[in-house]
């Protein structure tokens, strides 16, 4: 099968690798329909986390082919949705809504979904399957279930967006534009995106953004502070993962508020006396997208949300080179990769 | 009046300061029954805080003898308590339970507590009136809700302890002990106290606590999760202010669990890449004691807590030199000053 491996730093190439096979009775192997790059795959192809050599990928769609003999909750022709980790969801922290900490996790980049068929582990507890099989236009709006909508959903819970409150949002890329989505689905009020990028501000208004600001740092938590009454947003989503954006959305925040943050923190420190000073609540790290998929997939289905929107660029598997040099030189948000 | 001023670290000195006067029409005068003297006073008495000529002290307790025109909520005569934050308990923020951010607070330790009289902005906002003059052997824990009750209390409610739930509290100090008084009070099933002074470990039992771990730092997280099925406490209280006592708590947490930290942070800071893989919740901060002032006042006042017992020295006022003495060199875990 094709499968993408990232040789080193900004060296992508699409190889034949051997097809994958069940190990465990828990698997299930799945022909992807679709797959897409991550915000945090460019974090290797930028070289500011190691790699030598790796698979790549862990959003995926597509159709169960084949079931290990333990497998129970999906079966073969089934259209699934998965989360970026594996999960038995039956275990304590599972149950207690925090399936990307399962006990018996594995990591889906291991095994990379950028590829044309995937191993799912522990695919009872991993994987959804949809009502039917999907029209095709569903299909980016699925794969955006797989990990984006599922965590700006989770960083919109974890700064609890709902009725009444007004959010902010650090970061414009499409984890942050669906955060947007998803507060306004939660109910909030009003939802300030902070961004500089005018095709961004535009799909950052369609999903419900009622104020744009164009202003970082402490400019932008200035003009926060200024559509609060001085107090600061009730929510702040983070969905970055630098100093400068964890430390907007704390300021952004007034006291006793929530920070929900997703961004893959890179050399970050959250200095203590700021944080007591401040108030607010923090929470956040990989989401528990498979908490949220059997809601998010029938919200799709319905056809009452269209996160798929934020993919800008669709490509073949096969070009997935290009596909990341365009995420790089940020002329993409968000590229799908057809299968 | 006799009033508590430091001179410079390590110099407290007790000195005849001018009475205080109404200067706002929403002042109080109360006159002190007692005061305290609190973990954070010794910040500056180490010299690890500025402090020139300051005057000191922060909790409180004692008998209106005086209220400014538009003191409505408390009169001559009654018995209250307050806050180490003045509010007027009538702004967005104090609506939303976060007095210590009241858009009008003022930072009692400014006016200084340790003292014969002191003069309460806010009055209204600020004070609780016990339901009568208080039997005398209930000064202790009344002085205790004013701030180390009231800040473990907050403690414990950000870290969710409750039904069902482990906690585990970094800090055998009278806040933290007061934490595990809090989180027995709010229903918690286990509590686990860090401590290695004996009489602090007797007092942690009396007050609720189940278990008591002697190692600090990685071995005392090594003993929670030896406790916790691996997993880590739900929730976690942070009642020193140091980085071993939060990293403590953050990897004493289990994913989605919560850290609530009262610790006055001193040097902190906390790596974003480590809490992003902890997935656990931190809230803290000044603790918005007010919000909570009259459901303790009632759990005193009914002798159903008996938080005084913190206090394991009793000096008057005078003599507060010694207090700061024997608080600085741990030979008293929290001094009570006779007024």
């Amino acid at each position: 099968m094709r499968q993408v491996v990232m040789h080193g730093p900004g060296n992508v190439r699409v190889e034949d690798r051997e097809d994958p096979k069940i190990v465990e009775p828990t698997d299930a192997i799945i022909r992807l329909s679709a797959t897409c790059i991550c915000g945090s795959d460019l974090w290797p192809y930028r070289g500011a986390e190691p790699v030598d050599h790796q698979v790549m990928g862990h959003e995926y769609v597509g159709v169960v082919e084949e079931v290990g003999s333990d497998v129970r909750n999906v079966k073969v022709g089934d259209f699934v949705v998965g989360s970026f980790w594996a999960s038995d969801n039956t275990c304590e922290i599972c149950q207690a809504g925090y399936q990307a900490y399962c006990v018996h996790r594995v990591l889906m980049g291991t095994i990379g979904t950028q590829s044309e068929r995937a191993r799912i582990p522990l695919a009872d507890g991993t994987l959804v399957a949809t009502p039917g099989m999907p029209d095709p236009d569903l299909i980016p709006s699925l794969m955006a279930a797989s990990d984006v909508l599922g965590t700006g959903w989770f960083a919109a819970v974890a700064a609890q967006a709902g009725p009444g409150k007004t959010v902010a949002v650090v970061g414009d890329g499409a984890v942050g534009l669906l955060g947007i989505l998803a507060a306004r689905q939660l109910g909030a009020e009003r939802i300030i995106a902070f961004s500089r990028h005018t095709d961004r501000q535009a799909l950052a208004k369609e999903f419900g953004a009622t104020d744009i600001v164009e202003e970082r740092g402490d400019d932008g938590v200035a003009r926060v502070k200024d559509l609060t009454d001085g107090l600061g947003a009730h929510s702040v989503i983070e969905a970055v993962g630098t100093q400068e954006a964890m430390m907007q959305a704390i300021h952004s925040t007034r006291p006793g508020g929530h920070v929900g943050f997703v961004g893959v923190s890179h050399d970050v420190a959250i200095p203590g006396d700021e944080l007591f000073m401040a108030g607010v609540h923090i929470h956040g790290g990989p989401a528990p997208v498979r908490q949220y998929l059997p809601e998010l997939v029938q919200l799709i289905w319905d056809r009452k949300i269209d996160p798929g929107k934020v993919f800008d660029l669709t490509l073949p598997l096969d070009r997935a080179a290009e596909g990341y040099r365009a995420m790089d030189q940020r002329t993409a948000t968000k590229v799908l990769l057809t299968v």
